[in-house]
């Protein structure tokens, strides 16, 4: 069988070595005989992960000393109400950059007041909205670095006048972050950091216990930072290959030889696109992400789709189906996605532009 | 090395054949070429795992037509939530059989009125309460079927003159269930269905919307069951495993077959708890677990404790040590666990006998 080329937009790519890791601790867990299914979260082989895993987010990202990192099982769904559950006191700003930062916005609004200071919802959400004002009197201000339906991505750490709340479900660990700049970043692990079923929450602990309402167990912060994510029985399994995914960032170099890596895949793959007369990309240059990228048939060549489809299923090119929302093509090119797996990608669409120019 | 013989309390053991299928999974998910890990959920193999679980329920424990059933990312103390969230509108009632039912009321007494109709706490939980009254202005009457630190559970479905709501986390699937009893059954799955990181509810669906509070979407089980569990990305992972575990249910001859088991390797266990003088059990015998077989050293033999626990170890029998707050022995004896595995712990109760009457 040819090797697979999985553009997923999530859950996506993992690397082999956290596979294969996985499958061997389902056999016998650290050394205990014992399956990672079927081992006590209160064992000390079980702790120990736990605490590596933390360590592995604290190094890998220059985590200051104030900040603590949980885990949370659900996903960035819920996490949208874990924000406004802790933070929402008076008023909430969120910047509207697709689906996904609106999903946000709902949930505050469910709690209390929240507005949207800017949306590129005119153009379909295919830039990032720039020159809006952040309103000084808001409890923070919300935003989505990454748009995986859109392929767009907030490429700095913005400056904000009130605590900054990010989202980075789909770029955490792709990118240096400064994250001395954000009161809390967070997200669903199944792009960078691991499969479905674990979420990731890092938190300016200092900026907790300021909202007056009451807060059910399960949706404080605080007890999750209190009990080191153990408050009750984990995402076990979900957590250990969130630990090997993270122990594989450090062995590629870390964040920052990563990010070089997504660089130039994102550079072949846009490179290509700009270049090939059949593809045009959909988001505006300067805010196109390194993880998603989106293509649809250029203006003449739209009979065309279904037919570079089935070349590049033929080509053993899987996953690269556009959000329908957008159309056309996406590829998601993660961490874990080669630069093989790009110029797998790029020969097709050269492959497809000579039989049709 | 010899077979290991796992008594935690959970996460448990779980069949053999369901861990290979989880590795085999891992390699490659339903033929498609991509691992498990790495597969989109919007695909129609992804959706045929979610479509056979539902329907693996239903079929094992009868559930009739107007519940559904949903699994939801976190573990059963989130559920103590929903429950509250979803039913809660003038007064709740709760049993008291421990401190898993004491959290379950703490959670519903965040959001309004509730109380506990009774309580075994007088002795330290080693007794199910009996004769009390529930009050018939409830909106719903809470219980926990299983209470896992003490060993004793609830052996029948009770009649309730108000909608009856059950924490299952720890015998579901154990024994015969009548599910039009209840108006939700709810639990972790790292019991008897599967590895942590997933839970499910089986609900009436008539009873839902009856509440006049603000729910957040992803706390409103209606969400749930108008998306089948897939409103966002679900704990792939954890639901195939429990696919898997409920696949084995089933080639077991059913819920009625388990049942049959479960009390054979309870009855063993007991029975040599009641005839070896150097042990005594520590809940009333009319409310003891199938699931959760408590005990300590029998008075006189109090010093030999860690010598039974070191002799157990070297028998490779793990996971045998008592809750701190019972002390003594707790052997978990779920589904996957098999009489032989008792008898191994019986026969090491009856060499340590020899060794010191």
């Amino acid at each position: 069988m040819n090797k697979v080329h999985v553009f997923n937009a999530g859950p996506c790519l993992l690397p082999q070595v956290v596979l294969d890791n996985a499958k061997a601790a389902i056999d016998n867990f650290a050394g205990t005989g014992v399956s990672l299914l079927c081992i006590s979260h209160r064992t000390k082989e079980w702790e120990a992960v736990m605490d590596e895993t933390r360590a592995l987010w604290k190094e890998l990202l220059h985590i200051p000393e104030d900040y603590e990192v949980v885990f949370l099982a659900s996903g960035a769904s819920m996490e949208f109400l874990y924000v406004a559950m802790n933070f929402l006191e008076k008023k909430a700003a969120y910047l509207d950059t697709g689906v996904w930062a609106s999903k946000a916005l709902k949930e505050a609004k469910g709690l209390g007041e929240a507005v949207a200071v800017a949306s590129s919802k005119d153009r379909n959400y295919c830039y990032i909205p720039k020159g809006y004002t952040i309103p000084t009197d808001a409890d923070y201000f919300h935003i989505t670095t990454n748009n995986t339906i859109y392929g767009t991505e907030i490429h700095e750490d913005i400056d904000s006048p009130v605590p900054l709340i990010a989202d980075m479900s789909s770029d955490i660990m792709s990118r240096p972050v400064d994250v001395s700049k954000y009161t809390m970043i967070y997200g669903g692990a199944q792009k960078n950091v691991g499969p479905a079923g674990v979420t990731f929450a890092i938190i300016r602990k200092d900026a907790l216990g300021k909202v007056s309402r009451y807060i059910p167990t399960m949706l404080d912060l605080r007890v999750h930072i209190d009990k080191e994510s153990m408050f009750n029985t984990p995402p076990v399994f979900s957590i250990f290959v969130m630990n090997e995914t993270l122990k594989w960032v450090k062995s590629m170099g870390g964040v920052e030889a990563i990010y070089e890596l997504n660089r130039k895949k994102a550079d072949t793959l846009y490179a290509e696109i700009d270049r090939n007369p059949l593809f045009v990309g959909t988001a505006d240059k300067e805010d196109r992400s390194l993880m998603n990228v989106c293509f649809v048939m250029a203006p003449g060549y739209e009979h065309l789709q279904d037919e570079f489809a089935a070349l590049a299923k033929s080509r053993s090119i899987i996953g690269i189906k556009g959000h329908r929302s957008v159309g056309g093509f996406r590829a998601s090119i993660y961490n874990a996605c080669t630069l093989e797996d790009v110029e797998a990608l790029v020969a097709c669409m050269q492959e497809f532009e000579q039989a049709h120019k």
